[in-house]
């Protein structure tokens, strides 16, 4: 397919780079999907194709990440940021059915904010109101501008309450990159100390739009909602995905009578585990695309391939960051031991430095590596569909660009 | 191109069939879009390419539909299913800030019942609270068994009530097969001869889920919300488009200062203007596709020949409906000037009769044709993308089936 050659390395933060694979077979499923004679985009969602189509990535999603069978994978739309709506009520309404005397005042929220999307995350559970919400870190206390988002915090930082109805943190910051460590990830440090208290039902919602299934994730099975939009490691932008334990999938309706809020009928994850995900018309198409996706990654090895892959492909990119950094070329953003293998980001030394970085990388057919406009400097995202020849060919740029600055 | 070969016709109620040049040159979309090296699903939503198609997007929707400057155009995720919530919450909303003191007893909705989505609809609205719920009309009450939604009642059995927050009506009711007819949308004609009452501002809100842009729409400029799913007549499921009037765009969060329910933020409407569409990642590959299709419609000189060729469509198969009736072998279950454009429903008379039809209609190259698994029986849907001939094709096949039956 001519249209291959001249793809570009794509290094976007989402929605981004896609298998090569994918996107062909994907474009001949436009016009017929599976031999029906439909193509996909065109397909009912209540057709038996469709249907054992969502059934086989809801267990190609159980197999690679081991889901156990206390949890639902449910697939649903409106995006990660639905979802900072979405996990406030659901686990409101939880909590009501729990407690339902408790007065809203004695009712509280813990956020753990480490970077963008969880200062978005907490700002909407404010907004929604219904009881308390308590910042039990803020990261930038722990910066040296007291203003970045530079580092995971240490655990004993953290104030959490007695009993939340929820305990919230974003395992990988997409802005500001930083991430909670997988090496990191043993029951005694954050947020996996807190397991076992009340009972082991933890409370505990993770964001994980940009790091999910880009390795195994840690405690999975102690989450109580496990969330991300597929636009990063998955698939096109319009699905997501839920891994919910089964005691967090509760009857809205019985928790509004007892006074919590309503829930949209879209945003309750009953109604989605009830309908197998398809209450309403879910979106065909990023589905299937993040169906083939998912298929790829079972016959390349799942998790375990990407693990590796991943954490070569971040370390050769930190690599190349120390040794800028040493030269005075580059600037690391992150502290050592937070910085994220999805999105590493760092600045470029000097006046105009950055945009030379850039321009230098778009004649050389690296595009989307320009920072987040909230914070500036670069960002390199190294999603599963980033190849490692793809990270080879930035830091040989890199490392040119360092010897051309620092001579 | 080979698959276009192997295609069937699609008479499915949506998703539901796509023109296959569009599909062509989507999928060629995926793998490169506009020369940018990048496909469609992996360009960012702030890229300068994606903004600029979303503008024209949105042009190519007002030039087309006549959208006065008065009404903004919108983006969203979340199917129409999410809007059955959204417009309540907005529009409750609106009504706090017209109406600060007025307690939620003595705040109304008004809902015009006529098939199985605006049942869906008011049901989620006495789930959402916040205003008591009053059901106009329910069109059953106007059918001969009391039970089918056969009709579109008179305007004069409607009780409306004196200031509602919203007026809800279906305007294509996709399941039941009933339409609020072209021909009857003038001024003096149900829910039309509300306008003006009330200084002019209606609260008009349309489901046009299943009917955007098969023709134009009367009295645009006098609703306050007009949405549609796009996946009949404009592109694939995940993108909800959205007509809102400026005066419907409110400050949610003032409006639960003073008491009204607190708006999800991407389900508010002031979010999604002000950010253009783009407050969180929207739907791109959707987007794009439904772009597609609009600027197809614009080049087949717009409405206006949507509008003619619909009607002959439709004309055509209620013609063949009408003769099978007459010979006893098909039951139209829709009233005489109830029947919608988009989808023809009826029944087949006598015992595996409409069995038999399906099967050879499968045979003939012809899907889609099963009836709502709530009401069965047969279900014709003539959206845009369904051809002329592929309409003949239907005929043909339905009055051979007539002379075989009535022999
Ligand atoms: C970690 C994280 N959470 C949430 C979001 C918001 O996702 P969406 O744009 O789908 O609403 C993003 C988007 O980039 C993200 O990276
Ligand atoms: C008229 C009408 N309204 C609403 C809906 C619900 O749309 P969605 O499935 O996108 O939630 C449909 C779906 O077919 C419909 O036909």
């Amino acid at each position: 397919m001519s249209s291959e050659h001249a793809r570009v390395a794509n290094f976007g933060a989402g929605p981004s780079a896609l298998p090569v694979s994918v996107l062909e077979e994907a474009s001949k499923g436009l016009l017929n999907f599976q031999g029906t004679g439909i193509g996909i985009a065109e397909l009912s969602h209540r057709s038996k194709e469709f249907q054992a189509f969502v059934n086989n990535m809801e267990s190609l999603i159980r197999t690679q990440l081991d889901v156990p069978p206390t949890h639902r994978i449910l697939f649903t739309q409106g995006g990660g940021s639905m979802q900072f709506s979405a996990v406030v009520l659901n686990m409101l309404a939880r909590h009501r059915l729990l407690h339902p005397e408790r007065a809203a005042e004695d009712t509280v929220l813990d956020y753990v904010v480490t970077g963008s999307w969880s200062k978005k995350a907490v700002e909407e559970a404010q907004r929604m109101g219904g009881a308390r919400v308590n910042v039990v870190v803020d990261s930038r206390t722990f910066s040296e501008s007291g203003k970045a988002f530079d580092i995971i915090p240490p655990h004993d930082a953290c104030k959490f309450s007695e009993d939340p109805a929820l305990i919230y943190y974003c395992e990988n910051e997409t802005v500001d990159g930083v991430e909670f460590s997988h090496e990191d990830a043993s029951p005694a440090s954050f947020p996996f100390h807190l397991l076992g208290k009340n009972g082991g039902l933890v409370p505990l919602v993770a964001d994980y739009s940009s790091s999910f299934m880009c390795r195994p994730i840690p405690h999975l099975a102690d989450h109580a909602i496990i969330y991300a939009g597929a636009q990063k490691n998955i698939g096109p932008a319009g699905l997501t995905i839920l891994i919910v334990r089964e005691d967090c999938i509760v009857d809205v309706d019985a928790a509004a009578k007892l006074g919590a809020s309503p829930v949209p009928l879209t945003m309750s994850y009953k109604t989605l585990a009830d309908s197998g995900s398809l209450y309403n018309t879910p979106s065909v198409l990023p589905m299937y695309i993040s169906g083939l996706v998912l298929e790829r990654m079972q016959r390349h090895g799942g998790l375990k391939h990407y693990e590796e892959t991943n954490k070569r492909k971040a370390e050769k990119v930190y690599a190349v960051l120390r040794e800028g950094q040493e030269k005075g070329v580059f600037k690391r953003k992150v502290k050592e031991g937070s910085g994220s293998w999805m999105n590493v980001v760092f600045e470029v030394v000097g006046p105009d430095a950055e945009k030379a970085f850039l321009e230098g990388a778009e004649r050389a057919g690296m595009m989307g590596l320009k920072g987040h406009r909230s914070v500036g400097g670069i960002r390199v995202s190294l999603y599963n569909a980033v190849t490692e020849p793809e990270v080879d060919q930035f830091v040989e740029y890199a490392k040119q660009f360092i010897a051309e600055r620092s001579a």
